[in-house]
């Protein structure tokens, strides 16, 4: 059985989640309580040293840490349905938009909240070192998240999905950057008509509510 | 032929740069002058309307604008040598310690690079969008991948390559990482044994050298 270490409230194991509903993969969870500090204490650095979730272990205990590792991991060892692309077209389109849904979006509204909010102090970036907040780093950061928000209407004016012609991770990771940018008071409206109608979609998918 | 959009002095496109000598692929290249501005200009945004190296032109005319697209379609159209991994463990670990050697190094230089070089003036952030620097990110920058140093020391005293236990996409990007950070005065040398020993492994490479 796989084992998420996840925590309900944050972007990053969300996406882990939603690849492995995708996927049709059951697995335990067990909650990483992130506001109380779970993360640095001790049983956790033994489970994951860098202090982040998701972390997955694997049937065989093979403990992944991050993100780009599960997907990869998953996409090898469950390859049905796949989720990052089929033809080296694919896999490039999908590769390429699932890293600027994570560079331009998940990033710029981390950055935004966590040189921002005061919870956050001595917390601006992920990880056991703590680093101080840079408060023009938190306006850049909302900027480059409205400015990803555009780059996803454009891409979706011309796209059903925004790695193509089929749904894949760079779905999944635009969902969770897109849903995480509230915390910047950033959502698909009326003003990027593609974009919501794009998110409705996904709202179907059982998945997405997780 | 593929069709390289290439800069000799920047470290991005000198990923795509190794990893095609790695596979083995001959191409052909067209240099883009960064210091003078060439990639802002109109007939490279008609290539890469992202305004940045590396772009990829494959055999159909498909253009790749970042390292992520080129390398997923790169081992996809020319599987051998498997340079993303060949199991799922493989495939998780190297996927894993490229998105690090990305995240945690060549963007932590970059970041010291772009918010500290008065001729990158706003331009903190690659890009058509001028970004105005923020001086404190350009220290923490410095911070963090004197720190990626330190995690990629501790890797390689106990793994023969950035990945694991094969030569990787991981290892091309954590030597174009460590070369690039001169910049901020770091270099592999005795105070890191296993990151020295590893880097003269590498430059017996002949990709290294490109």
């Amino acid at each position: 059985m796989l084992t998420l270490y996840d925590c309900a409230t944050a972007p990053s194991p969300r996406r882990a989640r939603i690849l492995l509903a995708e996927k049709g993969l059951a697995h335990e969870t067990v909650a990483v309580d992130l506001r109380a500090g779970e993360q640095f204490g001790e049983a956790y650095r033994a489970i994951n040293p860098l202090c982040t979730v998701p972390a997955l272990r694997t049937d065989d205990g093979l403990v992944l840490t991050d993100n780009a590792g599960i997907a990869a991991y998953l996409e090898a060892a469950h390859p049905e349905p796949a989720l990052l692309g089929a033809t080296p077209r694919e896999k490039a389109e999908i590769a390429s938009w699932n890293w600027r849904a994570e560079f331009e979006g998940l990033l710029a509204v981390a950055e935004a909240l966590r040189n921002g909010s005061p919870a956050m102090s001595g917390r601006a970036l992920p990880g056991p070192v703590p680093y101080p907040q840079i408060p023009e780093l938190a306006q850049r950061g909302a900027q480059r998240a409205a400015q990803f928000l555009d780059t996803l209407e454009q891409r979706l004016a011309q796209s059903p999905y925004v790695g193509g012609e089929v749904f894949s991770i760079a779905d999944i990771t635009a969902v969770v950057a897109l849903d995480f940018a509230r915390v910047v008071k950033l959502r698909a409206d009326e003003q990027r008509p593609h974009l919501l109608a794009w998110r409705e979609r996904m709202a179907q998918r059982p998945s997405m509510s997780l």
